[in-house]
This record gives C-alpha cells, structure tokens and sequence, in this order.
C-alpha cells in the first residue's frame, strides 16, 4: 500500500463542499475509441469540479479515472472486492478514495444509487445492470454509445452519440434541481 | 405473523432432496394475460419437483408463486424487505420460505445467482437487472416477452413467446449438466 | 454439480406450509464437544418440522446441517459465495438449497434477519456479528457457549449452557406469537 | 437537495491523493461527555489530512462529522439509504459525499471494511457488528468506551479510555506499513 504521505507524490486537489458525484460505468474491455471517449470525460468531469464515481476496475473505468486524477479531480471507487479478498486490478492507479465492499456484483447497485448523474460507456451485461438499477432508482443515465432498451424510462434515459453531446447533456441536468 | 403451525392450514409437501431451484422474475404489475402466464409457469415448475424461487412481490411474483402453492410445491422468495421494516405486499400469500434481506435492490443480485434457470417475464428495470445479473453469473435466463437486448451471451439468453416454449427450454436446460 | 434427480438418492421430506426457520450459527473451526452440540441441534430442528438455516460452511454449520438433513429436515444455506466465485468447502454436503449471494460477510446480516430464532453456538467474529445483527433485527438469539456482552438486549440475547436449555429456550420462543 | 455550487457555501477543501480512511462507527444516541469525543476525534482526524468515514447518521455519526467538516476535512458517509426511500436524519449536514447503498444493516459491512482504521466509539448492537466486521477483515479497531469482547484479534483490537489515547494509537497505526 502506497498511502504514506510522501512528500514527492502529495498534490494539492481542491473540492467543493457537497460536490456532484458524476458515475461513468462501462466495461473491462473496450476499444481505443471508447477508452478515449472515457478518459475525456472523465476529464471533463474533474475540471466542473464535480467528483468522479466508478467501479474501480480496468478498461473504461480506469480511463476516466485516468483523466480525471491527472486533471485533479477527486476519484472515488466502490469495488466488488475487499482487503482480505483482493481481486487483480481493483482498484485501479487513479483512484484516492475506494470504497472496499467485497459484494461482488451488488456493489453494481451503490455505482447506479450514489451518483447524481451516471454516464454509461459502452460495456456489457455489468453495465447493463448499472443502467437497469439506475432508471430503477431515478439516476438519470446518459447512454454513450450503448445497446438501446425498449423500456419505459421517463426521460432518464438519454442517448448520446458523441463526448461533446454526453458532457452538454450532463451540464444541462446539473444546472436543474435533480 | 401467521408462522403457526395451525393444523387446518398444514399442508404436507414432498420435496427432492437438493432440488433443481428455478428463478420467476417479473414486475409487480402486469396484464391479466402475462399474470395467467406466470401462474401456469409457476404450477408447473411444481410439478416438475423445482423450488420455485421470486423477489416475493406482487404482480409476475405473485402469480407464480400461487401457481406453484397451490400444486404443492415449495416456494421460496428473497425480499428487499427485512421483519423490522417490512414493506406491503411482501411476502406475498404464497411464500413458504421468506429470506429477508433488508437490501433493496441488491437483492435481485440474490435473485439472479442463485436458481439453476431463470425465467424471466415481462417486466421492466428491475427485472432487466436481473437478467443483466444471470448472464454475468452464468445463469441461463429464459425470455419470455421480455424487451431484446442485443449484447453477447453465450447462448444464454434465450427468448422465448409461449409458455409451452418456455417449459420447453426449462426441459432442455435441465436435462443436462449445468 | 449433483443436482440430478437421481432415485437412489431421492428422498421424500415432509415439510410444513410457512414453516419456522431456526438460523444456526458458528464458526468453521469447532471442538468435537461443540460440533456434536450442533448436530444434536440441527436434528432437533428437523424433528420440530422447522427449517434450518444456516452459513453453508464448514464447522458448526456443517454439523448442524448434516443433524439436520440426515433427520430429514429441510437445510437452507445463505453462501457468502457464488457459482462463478466458489469458495471450497460451501455449500457442504448437507445442504438441500442454497442461496447464492457473492456477498462475503454481507450475507450474514441475511443470516440474522431471516430467522424465526438464532441459535449462535460459540463462533468467532463472524458469529459475534450475526449476534449483532440479529438484535438490531429483533430476532431472538439463544447463545450456546459464545462470549458474553455487555449490551442492553430488550431480553432477545439468551444465554444457554447446554443442549437441552437451548431447545428448551426454543421450544418456549416458537410457542408464542412472535 | 442542496448540491448546487453555491458560492456563498463553496468552501475550498485540500485532500491529499490516496489519502488514509479513518473510519468512526457508534451510535445514534450518545451522552454530551461522548459526543464531545466523538467531536473532537473527527476534528483530529481532518487536521492530519485523513479522509472520515461515518454510517452518515446522528449522534456520534453526527458529531465525528461536524469535527471534521468544521475544520476542513473531506466527510465521508455510507448510507443505509438511498434517494428513492430516504431515512430521516440521513446524511447529517456535515457529509460531503454520500454513498447510497438502500442496504440498511448490510452497509455496516462495508463501513468496517473501508476504513484504514476504525475507530469506535460507545455504542450498541449496530456499532458492535461493524466492530465484528472489521476484525473479520483485518481493520484494525480503537475501542472507545465500548463493552469488551472475550475473542481473539490478534492485536487489532485497541481498548483505548480517553481521546488523546485514541489519537496516539491513531498515529502509530498509519506510522508503519498497514
């Protein structure tokens, strides 16, 4: 474990108080596109000042914690996994603060509770059930670039095609009371 | 509670020794023909000898619960509820076995991992959850008029438009080895 | 996986409609004094007609579940393993359905609620936190050789000494409204 | 919901990167003599640059919190909710982030697990599962004013009588690798 706080990597983040926790969901694997797309928004997350959620783990989770811990933004993460029974690559470089819950996939459930907004890239039936639990539990999900559902959602389920069509689609539901 | 063993209300069933469990997944609200469905389902997983296993709700859950009490089988459910904030209508009346859980939505990470074959019917996030959950878990999930989802299986994510296909299927599935 | 209905192994188990579900708890470690505690209780669940529950591991779970499966009573196991992630040793052999849950030590708040009564016999964290769980839940817990503590418990935290106290302890909880 | 970045309560917050996780665990009712403890340990806490992490409810939840926010720190709470089926007095004012889990009693598991050191603090059952929790997972635990338990924990579990004490085992805890 790496938590001394060695001078050499100590680097000032600012926060707001009671910040947007913004959740990016998706896949292990995933193409240079998508991880592209992921670490960009993850930036893009980190410099609005909000906090960054995802599942803690490779491929597009670790691009958009990626991109938003080099831009200094605050990187949580709620693992399937715990000390006592660690799983490889969880959590990934880029987190501060991982939440360990050793739930295996009912941890899928706090990914999909605790954001105010959740970006889902891509991914497969993990992710699936992120947006699932979501739209259950009234997160508004911007969908890039994943299979559509024909699903009753309220206007909570917003496909998005590109980065720059998901982040004004993410500013416009923050500017609003959620 | 009605936990008694009232002798009027006993009844004897016969149950394998380490039965086939076969998951019924649904939403609380449902038409009157998907609700005959999920009865018929219910009534013959009893008779197959199956533990029928639901979220313990109303709805899909409920039909086929009384379908499979009424033929004698044994049904269990996994409520999101617990004793000490039980939420109405669960249990339902047709519940021998109650696992209370007091999670929620993790629950139907419950649902999803632990019958040998789910069928799925109808339904809406929540039982797209749970069918996201079973085809990261490996169990076969039988479809009935269930939304398409179009993500990789593994041959596991069978559709199906009849309850005489999906008792089908069931066969099938289990006449093999897991 | 064993699960065929094979009709050597077939056996007939009479169970109750809405049965009781006695929980037991314990550690995976025992003294032969201990386990034969367990085993004598699990047999005396099945012969009262109640559903035993229990961790599905080894140890005081495992003896309680084989007193009780080979007195033909129905054995229930809330695993904190999955099909996917086996943990060796759940379910043991005596276990007629297990619930699959991937949860680690989540599983025993599940545990602790589902029960009409806990029987905690001696045990170790893990069971000090199922004691714990269940009093926050108001199930009734008889403790058969566990640690003392010092906590208010509203009379739900009953301290046995032997066999014959414990089901004695039993018999009077499940003979009243609960 | 007051989430929105109001510049009158925008408040800059320095956190280091992968910062140490001080968890506080204890009850919703709690004497003045322990709430001024649990104040004035959640203030120790943030000035050392560690993260807090409550069950984000009252009492010593409630005053860990309010020590640590008032004096800058990052204030961590996992949730027995979620924002579908709030509880009253959940997250108290003085959380920055929350994390929903809608898991009631479950959330103790991952509030013993997530902590590089729990602190515990008076206390009943709730408080003594989470304590059990952690020493199944090798968190090491300060005891403050708790009732003692007669179990083994190969020295992590820290009696400790006064806060200065608290802090000392504190220190020493994160002083060497963990």
């Amino acid at each position: 474990m790496n938590n001394q706080k060695d001078p050499d990597i100590m680097q000032k983040v600012e926060v707001w108080r009671k910040p947007f926790i913004v959740g990016v969901m998706g896949g292990h694997e995933a193409s240079p596109e998508i991880l592209e797309d992921a670490r960009r928004i993850g930036e893009a997350i980190a410099k609005r000042g909000h906090v960054l959620l995802t599942g803690g783990g490779d491929g597009v989770m670790k691009a958009a914690s990626e991109g938003a811990f080099k831009a200094g933004g605050l990187v949580l993460a709620v693992l399937p996994s715990d000390r006592v029974r660690p799983l490889a690559g969880y959590p990934n470089d880029f987190v501060d603060i991982a939440i360990q819950t050793g739930m295996a996939d009912a941890r899928n459930v706090i990914n999909a509770k605790t954001p105010h907004v959740m970006i889902a890239i891509n991914g497969g039936w993990g992710t699936m059930s992120e947006i699932a639990h979501a739209l259950r539990n009234d997160t508004p999900v911007i969908a890039l670039k994943t299979p559509s559902i024909d699903l009753p959602h309220k206007g909570r389920l917003i496909a998005s095609t590109s980065v720059e069509d998901t982040l004004a689609q993410l500013d416009r539901l923050l500017s609003k009371p959620l």
